[in-house]
């Protein structure tokens, strides 16, 4: 049963188990004991950190284990903000980041918009350090559409400028290094085949921090809590396994991962993949279908034994859709994140593009698709389509269906309170050579307006 | 080789070892996602807060899992003050707490005093919880000396003083829940046999409560980050797992540490058994050796095979006694806690009481140790030592060298600017039947000077 999203959980890599089982005999007890049972467990966390330190390219004494990838974010941040406070508070993220980077910098922190690809616009990063910038955070690429980001050159940014640039390498610590120049780097252990319970915080020897929360002296006093020590022993392990295959799993995947944007535009009708297509993850590639419904689409995947994410308002909890491709201005509805794990093979991925474009036309019949714009332009210059109340992709469902009802030159309004109308009224018209005129506010929701041009 | 320090972390308990092989392979992914593997993954998930919970005795949706026993302590603290920002900051906590209760209570906090048992003066604590109190903490049992609180006398003046109560149940959680009354607990999975990286936190449905730190979907927002599934699932299980143990389990080691209270004296001269001798854990006795240097005496035991724990200054970081010990004005040199993890046979403990005479009195040889007062009272009727810069237990064993040298009635005074002094001199003239005049700071330390009286 193939798991293609690894970019949530990679399941356990065989090295994490053989080293989690080892040090469940071994490493159970408080490293800062004086007897045998402390001494071993200080030994294996010594050596962890060791390992772990090498993968990410730092100082052992640089990097401590935190619960978690996200609380190294919330510390990191935490941290390096107390440590610059006499600079200011201001923090600067790119619009992709994490939603824990996110929220860790706060509603005020300056937003840094992305370009169609996802990748950071370098000019405005750079503009935005100016000031009393506190911190920068950039992620090394990102979690939902696999896009690198410009790390090496924002590093260089944030040098000339003064300001720390935190890194978080979560997505992509597993394939390599990140590239020189980073203050603080976060990562999470169970993205690269490392057991839960384990992130990584890495401050350089120099950069002020101040740890924040209650005093605890674990972790050099940047990460409280009895450490977990098996499973930190199990991240490390895992870590080093999967960087000895990285390079050849790489290769290897990235050629799936172009397979699979290769074809599943030829196969399914108005796709759009989305990402870059070069500068990217090796094992994530992203699409977006026009006409479907998020959620079926998984649960009809999940039905053929395909197990992906998606990024569609209908499958989060919030009914707005994901705050990345809303940053990247793309499509959103039937939206499908594929991250393929260590080892997938070639007829898995085969395997899902046989079966995708039966699901997906499946959903679009059940949604009463229309096929093609339609001739009869015989009907008024402008329509307008009540859709309130009405949840993605229903609304550009609606907008499909009368489009050809207005003649060459005539407009179709369409009502909607859904957040996702926003980004896939536009998307569609992209999509379609249609124009989009704009939006206008509503009482309840907007009213999206697009001009009938083929 | 007999582990005697389950009170820092215990063993893995065999049925957590089984439970997390298994969680491994059925609950490595996000619990948060629709496919297969995240519906096992949320079904473990959700049996794991239902098992736990019942031991707790709250419901379900009361419990979340952390990502250990200090971060539950931090989250609730900070929570709870943040429900009741409009009613104080103020917070009421007993003398004896673990120190992760006493940092996120801060240094504003009303530290109530204990008894020499260790257990809280309860008049005190509940004439504390007068005026702008938000939030009280009291541990169920105390750590490093077994003693039991009144929790459900603390529970009813603070439900009459209408002041939240936090219950520290780390050591005690194992063997039983808490009494009633509580509005927080905090729990943590490695002291009852449980996996490092798991803590529980429980809230009363009622209790106001905001958590802090920045925004996360998990865990009802109480707890962020990943959640470390397997650790979870093998700390529920091992909690019902010693619950199910835990009436006769108690019963036989409260035997064996009855052994130890009462042999321990008798086998070596001059020691203190502290902590309440029958409201206590079932497996946990501390004492304390007069003219033993702590570390010493820890690595020879460990020579011999015993592992342990010590609360004197010699065996800590910082060169202070342990706050607990300090706290109870107890005798802090020559410190040994052993707290007895399930299974632990009598012949284990009998060994341990073989071998530590001799382990004491070697060391007692070795810093020349004075046997008796000696009789000759012929010296002047004040003398004064000097023993600055040197560390527990050598100012009281240089005491106790020259008292015989004084006439009856005669004083010594001992220079020390060692922080055990502090404890350690009245201490001994408890012990000895020796009149502790009184400490005077000095440029460097103090002055603490003893009436002979025998």
């Amino acid at each position: 049963m193939p798991y293609f999203d690894a970019a949530s959980s990679a399941p356990l890599h065989p090295m994490a188990r053989a080293a989690l089982q080892a040090a469940l005999d071994e490493g159970w007890a408080d490293p800062a004991r004086l007897y045998r049972e402390g001494r071993r467990a200080r030994m294996l966390l010594d050596a962890a950190r060791e390992t772990a330190a090498e993968a990410v390219g730092c100082r052992p004494d640089e990097l401590v284990f935190t619960a978690s990838g996200t609380h190294a974010v919330h510390q990191g941040i935490a941290g390096a903000l107390a440590g610059r406070r006499r600079v200011g508070r201001r923090v600067v993220v790119s619009a992709v980041e994490h939603s824990s980077v996110l929220h860790a910098a706060g509603e005020d922190a300056a937003v840094v918009p992305v370009e169609r690809s996802g990748r950071v616009e370098l000019a405005a990063f750079t503009a935005a350090l100016a000031g009393d910038t506190a911190l920068a955070c950039l992620q090394s690429a990102n979690h939902e559409v696999g896009t690198e980001q410009p790390v090496a050159e924002a590093a260089e940014a944030c040098r000339a400028a003064g300001v720390p640039l935190l890194v978080d390498a979560a997505q992509s610590l597993g394939w390599g290094p990140v590239a020189d120049g980073w203050s603080l780097l976060t990562a999470s252990a169970h993205k690269w085949g490392g057991p839960a319970g384990v992130g990584l915080l890495a401050v350089r020897k120099g950069v002020r921090f101040a740890p924040q929360g209650p005093a605890d002296e674990r972790e050099s006093g940047r990460s409280p809590g009895f450490p977990n020590l098996p499973a930190i022993v199990a991240a490390a392990a895992s870590l080093r396994a999967v960087r000895a295959e990285a390079a050849a799993e790489a290769a290897r995947l990235s050629a799936l991962v172009d397979r699979i944007r290769a074809r599943v535009p030829e196969l399914v009708p108005d796709t759009e993949v989305v990402g870059d297509p070069v500068r990217r993850l090796p094992h994530l590639v992203t699409f977006s279908c026009l006409y479907v419904d998020g959620e079926t689409l998984l649960s009809e995947l999940d039905r053929e034994g395909f197990s992906v994410s998606s990024g569609s308002s209908c499958t989060s909890s919030t009914l707005t859709p994901s705050h990345v491709l809303r940053a990247m201005g793309v499509l959103s509805e039937g939206n499908v994140r594929v991250s393929l794990p260590y080892g997938t093979s070639a007829q898995e991925v085969d395997r899902f593009l046989a079966v995708l474009p039966g699901v997906v036309s499946s959903v679009r019949e059940r949604l009463g698709v229309p096929v093609g714009t339609g001739a009869d332009a015989a009907g008024p210059a402008a329509l307008v389509v009540d859709a309130l109340g009405k949840r993605c992709p229903i609304p550009v469902i609606e907008l499909a269906k009368v489009i050809g009802r207005v003649p060459v030159g005539g407009t179709v309004t369409v009502l909607s309170d859904d957040e996702a109308a926003r980004l896939d009224i536009p998307a569609w018209c992209g999509m379609r050579e249609q124009e989009y005129v704009g939006a206008e506010p509503r009482e309840r929701g907007a009213a999206y307006t697009v001009r009938r041009l083929v």
